[in-house]
């Protein structure tokens, strides 16, 4: 199957694709007419395309999030690659396609980014600190099986949070090792609890943040996990004044660092300074580096880089002996 | 006895004031010598005195939120008033005086701006909302009687807090009124909890709030209450994602109204917009209220007040026939 | 007949409707054919709407502001409903309809708004300032009769400027009451002579400002009404010096608080204080409350509302028991 | 006379300065005494000193703005010359020293600076225009004569605002032939009106600006120049919605350009953005010259400027050939 | 020929024009057809224009900075002035036409320009100075014949860099006039030197800035500058810690005086704060006049003005007797 | 010997220390005295201290930077600890103290530092990549074996700048190993440059940044880094347009990220985000872990860190189990 990534303008294209948007639209002619505006997606990218003459039938056989098998034309429009569509049906069990492979996802398998996580849990050594982080992630597990960790500035695929968690991680133990006068524990449980309740701020499906929760939009994921760890501290018995709850939430209402980037104080624990900074390098870099894998090979600049003030990055060809 | 705005130069004061503190220092000369450097208050205002000659036995007899009798006269340095005492000794019980005369209090007592509170909570219809705000206020119900409602930014004064939220409550009450598609349960028991966990955030005595305690500076008043809120959700049995438990968090989250303010969500309740306007029209209108109480009647304009971004405000006098 | 907020995809309406615009443009064929794309309004809300293969006639026959009879069918364009219009005809006056009917206004009559303005004057006790006002409100009652309180962003519909003044004086009264130290003089002046001159700013018909004066765009409705306090003075022999009319000036120049959003000076005056947080109080729970209104009942979010920074509002359903 | 700017350590100075400010202070010492802190100015700078021992009479003798004989020796204070008083003793009529000597002063004659400014408004075509200039010179003229441009940010010093409006009105005169599509009559009024108004904002004495009065306070110039415009617009018997009238005040309105530096409405006419720009150029590089000005021989940088964000300067030394 | 500017609708136009840009599109129709969707231009404007029924041969006919003779007419599209094309053909030789006559252009000659940059050159003093200047000079003085200063905020035209700094240069021998003590060899060569790195961050064909190169994007015109002074200071066997050198570099990158604004430093030489506001003072006027070259008659606004903060300028009419 | 870190009021110390200041100073006593206002320091802190009574040898006796042997009392002034000296001398040869024991220090060994950057330059593979490293690095070496990072930000003690270097190489490779798609070369080159020219910027001795140097002022360390990639270009015969030295200049330039924080460009390479990121990642640590080096043990909260907007760390003490 032909990526669409790598798609040029008078290619025809036969092949299986995932329907990511599906809209019917009128012509401006007279009478108007229907057609199909769609956008299909690969694990590679994206690429919009047009049906002409659209039946009523086709309009009740075709919605976003199936895979489809079609025939079409790129042409440019608008400078960008377009699909004129010949042909469309949807694809049968036969065809042997499975909708996982057609959606972007972390490099790393969902079931050993988990393993990850929950290794990293079994080595906190305060028993409390554990068990409030072991009960929040046993919460949320599931979920970071399968969720991204935002709607599009960064780690935006399947698995993105855990894979942005395990990143982190990795930064951490090495953070940890550089800086004996941090405490190991409060950095792993910040890095592992800092982003979790996206899992309820977001509604994600196959990797893609559709849109946000009403308690997400009302209280926000820094807020929500807040709360779940006042609710773990009841439920496990341990005070709510407790220092280690206190450290805890300190490090996920702080994680933001600024109020205006959303948090309520700012980190006034060693660890806390870390971990605002361990996530913006990961977070940065992540967004660079996935901002790059998308970018078509003939092009020298990447489109512009959310994460980054949308600066476009450039591609400097790797020298023979420089890397 | 004469109260401490109406001092002027030249004055000689007898009488009783509050040592508000009491710092021992050393003057330039060779060798040095040892001075009080005080603060004296009553409920109108305050002034710094000096004791020149300090005795070791002075040393030992003066701290901090005492009564004491002194005879004094009053000097201008760098054009603020400030005495020089002559005399002074700590206040016995049988000069009569109390310590509750002489710091500043809410126009209204105590008792009855609680029974206020009270009466407002057993207004509420919605039953979980009304047992939440029970639940809270019954936490901290010891501290609204004699709390501060800020460090010095506005109500800063014995049961300022309590009466902040009187005030706001009849302004409430009359936004009820006049705009009836908003919930007059959410309105209600917003005024009531937005600041309520200041009474965690700092600490407080005699109206004063000395200093932030540890939870307040790691979490911050808005998260110490949105924590509470969770905690009185589960001890009444009431679910963490009930609406209601959402709102309420909601209304606390948002009420600073912006980031930068530090608030984590922005106002999406009606109730949560009237909320923080409410506030701000109670807490600037105050502000300026308090600081034109304590300008002496010789000034024409008030000190800088910090909560109008420190501008002074004008003593227009009014006309006979103006108001 | 059938309100423009209850429509839906599929049904079909025959009713009377204003025409807010109806531009003739042209369709991407060949040759080319003209349309007209039309925007219809009733006091409920606006909807678009095409009508296709217009004639000559037709084009010299259809304008703004114009009462129609039309028949045509809801459908979803761009996820949003729109009209294709299939018979459309000017209302006669046989009709019966008045074009009154069709626009949106405040929910009290101007009659009666302006008669509490000016009830309000004559309990200005102080008689230059009320002299003031009244030569002011003179000049501008009869746009006071109609006049938007702006644009867009708040009050925007037939005499919501004199809404916005009456409501703002229910609070000014309240506020009064309830804090002594204010002069009711200013803080009654200062709300009616506050956006006044919007009068001026703004070009409007039947509660829609069109666009901007000359002199609006040049020196703004706080400098106009500035202008305006200087001339009442010297036509009424009050000398511009008088601590009246620079207190007056002084209200309105400082009302929108900050430099940034056009003031330029800060309030300094108590009442100047109070007339800023009372302007935004009204201003933005009203902002709210008309985003509701034209909400249609099936969405549970608002549209964003612009007065506060584009937020939408969450439409929690009263319970039985909570308000 | 030995210039102040040319004091150095060590330096026994006899001569004669002005007093700018006499403060009576006490040491610290047990008992305390009552001791002088003054500050001298003299046309090249200023210089503190004290003098120790100070008589019931000498404190009835030495006020501000007096010109004194004095004997002293310049020490190092902080860092700081400053001079130990020996003896001191008032000017006498017989000493032939005049206050005007003593102050700093534009470098221009105030008389020739009015001169300037009245042929340029003889030379403005427009006769309204004229007119409304005219009639405000008139009003400012005495005090154009001696006022400074600003408390201390620029010009700060006799005559200093009329000196700012002729460097101004030679740069205009450049501007006016360099691009003729402005219109001279415009930029001619609106360099004499912007700042006229400070001569009621400020109170002044020669040359020194001491503080704001009421109304500057409460209006601020801008506002009172716009007030000074219709009221001579109406006196005049020309209309005050006369374009002429408008544009004038949206030139004074405008030329801080943005809303955080005082003006409520930006540059929308073509000579008010060249007021704005001439204004900045003359008002920056004048703060620079000043503070070169004041600066001692020995330094190799100012002290820190206000208007250019408190950057100090850099005296490079002119070469030979380069300057 | 009729220019562009004058068109309105309803002309038919006949004439030669510059082919700005020339996009193949597809209308709505079933099956599309290609269309051309153009931009002509001439000196003094542009227009778009459509030609329907586009051919293969058409498609390998027309490119971007070509010009054609067409025929025409002016129609409204979304009220504004669009052609549409009846005939089109390409300009031959014998048409006599020539590229030149259809670009916009400084008014003063490009050679005429440089002559004045030369001239100033040689007028510098210092041997080190001007050797540095005539160095960079000579390297940019190609494209200094046609560059424009920018891509669209000021002086984008044909020569348009040149004739800044000419303008330039003409504000800045004014300036060393009325104030003796900036340096006359700096404010010349800092001057000529702010911008001339635009020639290398840009690439620009007959006076359009195109695009960025990939150097001018990686270090910006302010580093490149600075660059090329290192570089001239090595060749010519000047230090590069000489003060000459530093002075140099220290008045181009401060030129745009705040960080947000793209200056590492900020100026702290007095001919840098002259060259900050002598810039400002040209780029913003020139703006504004060119705004006001390419409205039509018409209007009584330009179009936002992107160098004014997208302010639009009114258009006062010139009085008789007054400009 | 005592470090100064742990001495408590009441304590007599006798020891060596380091004289970090020497202000003599004047009572306000009649007549006034000298005195001396020391600052002593050693590798734990710093201490305030007083020296009364100053004979005309003390005051040609002891200066800053030099070691002296002291007996003097601890006393609270202001709340704060401060020495009263009661006996003073000079250290001597025998008394085998070294002025190195007494300053503060990177916690590596400077020769190590140097050792780990050289091994790295070694590493690099890139051949003109590696020489432009070398050539500034053999310029800067001498100071780098004992500049410090920062004048007081971060790393502020004797080859602070080197240890800075170190840090960020191990976060680099650590980094470059996470993320392959990183160039090692210029994460390597642009680390051990980023802040190479604070050698230039500042004038340090003893890992103290006394003052800024006049280029340091006029160009800044990031600039001059600049100019020094040109030059070494120059003279290697590298051409100043080739993309590694346009790159390593861009990586330079952008690694303030902002240009309010002094960058004229943003990050467009994905070495030059990552650059930043680890930059900040260290330089906030350390600058925390500096605070909580020079806490009193007694203490519970570190002085406000510059590094972090100001906020205080609490320091949670560490648990048995927890780390």
């Amino acid at each position: 199957m032909t990526l669409i990534k790598t798609f040029s303008a008078g290619d025809e294209i036969v092949g299986f694709y995932l329907l990511k948007s599906a809209d019917v639209k009128q012509t401006n002619t007279t009478p108007p007419k229907d057609y199909f505006d769609f956008v299909f997606m690969d694990q590679s990218g994206e690429i919009g395309g047009k049906l002409w003459d659209v039946s009523a039938v086709d309009k009740e056989t075709y919605f976003p999030m199936m895979l489809v098998k079609i025939q079409g034309l790129v042409q440019l429009y608008k400078e960008k690659p377009q699909l004129k569509i010949m042909r469309i049906r949807k694809a049968e069990d036969e065809d042997g396609v499975a909708l996982a492979d057609f959606i972007r996802s972390a490099p790393i398998q969902p079931v050993d980014l988990l393993y990850v996580i929950k290794q990293t849990i079994s080595s906190i050594q305060d028993a409390e600190i554990k068990a409030i982080v072991e009960y929040i992630h046993a919460r949320a597990e599931d979920k970071l099986m399968h969720y991204p960790a935002a709607k599009g500035i960064h780690h935006a695929y399947y698995a993105g949070l855990a894979y942005h968690i395990v990143r982190m991680l990795e930064l951490g133990e090495f953070i940890i090792k550089q800086r004996p006068f941090l405490q190991p524990d409060l950095i792993r449980a910040g890095i592992i609890l800092h982003d979790i309740a996206k899992t309820e701020e977001m509604n994600a499906e196959l990797g893609v943040a559709t849109d946000y929760s009403l308690t997400g939009r009302l209280l926000g994921h820094i807020s929500i996990a807040s709360n779940w760890i006042v609710e773990a501290a009841i439920q496990l018995g341990i005070g709510t004044s407790n220092l280690n709850i206190v450290a805890l939430q300190h490090l996920i209402l702080s994680h933001h660092n600024l109020g205006e980037w959303g948090s309520p104080v700012q980190p006034q624990l060693p660890e806390a300074v870390a971990l605002h900074y361990i996530d913006q390098l990961d977070a940065k870099l992540q967004a660079v580096e996935d901002a790059i894998d998308i970018t078509p090979e003939s092009e020298e600049w990447t489109a512009p880089v959310r994460a980054v003030e949308y600066k476009q990055i450039y591609l400097m060809k790797r020298k023979e002996n420089g890397g």
